[in-house]
């Protein structure tokens, strides 16, 4: 029995280059969860194959500025010419159908979040070194050095924002960063603060503290 | 790689009959851990196949209140004339060595060692609801009526005491209950607070907020 039955929101972030999205897709992969992971909204025009509601909820750009205006977004930013957004509605709608919702987004992203929420879970992916995210920067070998260089220098700036964070783990291993994921969800359910309202109807305590 | 080494202090208690020492032991024949059991200081002589250090530390009356004195008990009580009580040195032991040390013990011994740890987990195991838990203790066969009666009063004062533990795991099956401790031990493990330190050393982090 759950005593909670409403989903969590999961914040994933860390450090560009720190194989966020290969540990999101290790989670989703193991077996005993009940996650899905939030659809983005997006002012850039469907590329082929792509459709609406899976890959993306595409609007147009007067769309997505008047739901900036009314504060319907968890998070958003600009990129190429193109807005990006986690809609707010679409989150909280999965929420109380008491799936799990996975974001997994950049620190600057993550902090926004942060603000707009009382309840999510913030995880910071770390990488177990310095030169293991390095090394994994470099091996993608379709990117120029410049381009490297600056995304070294981003990660060197996110790393000290760890501490905003609830939970760091560290990306050792694919699967066992992922299942530390899982351990997070289920103990998170168990949190006093989540489950002693369901707790106390089961067992007929009045609340008189 | 573990960011924390040091173990942590694991609080299992529960109201009277819930079977705390049933999950105690199913979590300790559960793979995966390093979990130590806290051996307890008594009063009372040991019975026969007791041996020191195992089942109990046995000690004189005066050197049991020298203790006492000294606030060298984590929790401790009287029952039937002899004295019980947790050692706080032996568990700060093992603690260093990063052994995850359990406590099992009743709700009032639990609210003790609150007061006197900052960074021990607390667990309190919840019955399913109370038909459950008095079903429990009506087939323990050898118990009169009275103590049984006792007992379930006992229960009754200690179920408004939950909001005071940090998670509430619900002994609906013994190896759920099991398993959600052991995803809690490997949480905490993770919480920012416990890991940020280690963390900002390995990432040349320069703490400065």
């Amino acid at each position: 029995m759950k005593l909670n039955e409403r989903g969590l929101l999961i914040v994933l972030s860390g450090p560009s280059g720190v194989g966020k999205g290969t540990v999101r897709k290790a989670l989703f992969e193991m077996e005993g969860h009940d996650l899905v992971y939030s659809t983005s909204m997006t002012t850039r025009p469907p590329r082929e194959g792509e459709a609406e509601g899976v890959d993306y909820y595409f609007v147009s750009k007067e769309e997505f500025e008047e739901r900036i205006k009314n504060d319907a977004f968890l998070e958003w930013a600009q990129f190429v010419g193109h807005y990006y957004g986690t809609p707010r509605d679409k989150v909280e709608e999965q929420l109380k159908l008491g799936k799990e919702v996975v974001l997994e987004i950049e620190v600057q992203g993550a902090l926004q979040v942060r603000e707009k929420t009382s309840d999510a879970v913030f995880v910071f992916i770390a990488p177990p070194n310095k030169e293991s995210l390095y090394r994994r920067l470099l091996r993608r070998g379709t990117e120029s050095n410049e381009v490297i260089q600056k995304r070294m220098d981003k990660a060197q700036r996110e790393f000290p924002l760890a501490h905003k964070y609830d939970y760091i783990v560290v990306n050792d291993e694919v699967t066992n960063a992922a299942d530390r994921i899982l351990a997070i969800i289920r103990a998170e359910h168990a949190k006093t603060e989540r489950s002693i309202h369901k707790y106390n109807q089961l067992l007929e305590v009045i609340e008189n503290e």
